[in-house]
């Protein structure tokens, strides 16, 4: 739970009596390679942070084609947001892809943590804004830059990533085909 | 600011006192038709809540292609986010597409909001909550989904835009072609 300290606390310090509390809120999972966190059609119970390994946030069109909305790595929040926020069943899967541990914390966690503790709903706000902020960007690429922006983009915010997730993913994330990623790839050697 | 403040009550009820205190951070802006409130190099000063009239974010690229991020109608909260909470220059523009009126605020005044009154720090933390689920529905959108499904999904989540909204600048929202958007227009029909 240090981790979780440290995490909340690059936003806003806490008493040690705080964490205590806050901590009451966080359960830890571990989780294998390819293990389901959330499938499509199930009921979204928890939000994640992301201690280790690396995940995608994906759904599966009529056609069966596969997108990737998000990946995470450690200090990343993930979930089916709009399932969970609005507590629907899921429209998306969230797969494991190199295993790791997560903290798993429910709506209701996140609600009554704010309503009790300005500092973290100051610290749930400031997430959020990042979030929001990074989604943004990652609209303003999808309408209209070429495949070689989009994967310049990327490359660049998360060059760590481009070394950890197999490539196919990589085009699932940035909406291209595998074969015009393989050539952006060599291009780019 | 009466309109200001049934907004804010939508999710937090106020004391007179405490509005009192909000409403010093918002200031009225009369908008009109093709005035921009945001121009790309600029600095961003302000986001605005929109009290009346059409608005769209959009930016240009290298090649002139105009691509827009977002639409905004009453209740809308607006700006170049990245640029605003950043404190960078926009690298959006936004102008108006109907006149109307629009209240200003600075980042500094969400700041300091946020950080007196706990009620303000959990207003901005939904509306930023509704924002980010929004734009992840979006991004699911943009990737995968055909022209007609995309202006399918819109005309169902925003019926009243698809009235009042010249069609060029809803196919620069969907990101398609016009003479795609024209046939699924007909097609509706």
């Amino acid at each position: 739970m240090d981790r979780l300290r440290q995490h909340i606390e690059q936003i806003t310090p806490l008493t040690n009596e705080e964490f205590e509390y806050v901590k009451t809120f966080f359960s830890l999972k571990k989780v294998r390679k390819n293990q389901y966190l959330v499938h499509e059609g199930d009921e979204v119970k928890y939000e994640y942070l992301v201690l280790s390994g690396i995940y995608k946030v994906f759904y599966v069109d009529e056609q069966g084609k596969e997108s990737i909305v998000q990946f995470a790595q450690e200090n990343w929040w993930m979930s089916d947001y709009y399932a969970f926020f609005k507590q629907k069943n899921a429209g998306m899967f969230i797969e494991c892809m190199e295993a790791g541990e997560v903290l798993c914390s429910t709506l209701e966690a996140r609600e009554k943590l704010s309503a009790d503790l300005h500092k973290m709903e100051h610290f749930f706000r400031v997430k959020l804004t990042n979030g929001y902020v990074a989604l943004q960007q990652r609209v303003k690429l999808l309408l209209s830059s070429t495949p070689q922006q989009r994967y310049e983009a990327f490359s660049h915010l998360y060059p760590d990533l481009i070394q950890r997730i197999p490539k196919k993913f990589i085009a699932e994330y940035l909406g291209v085909s595998r074969e015009t990623l393989s050539r952006l790839y060599s291009a780019s050697k």
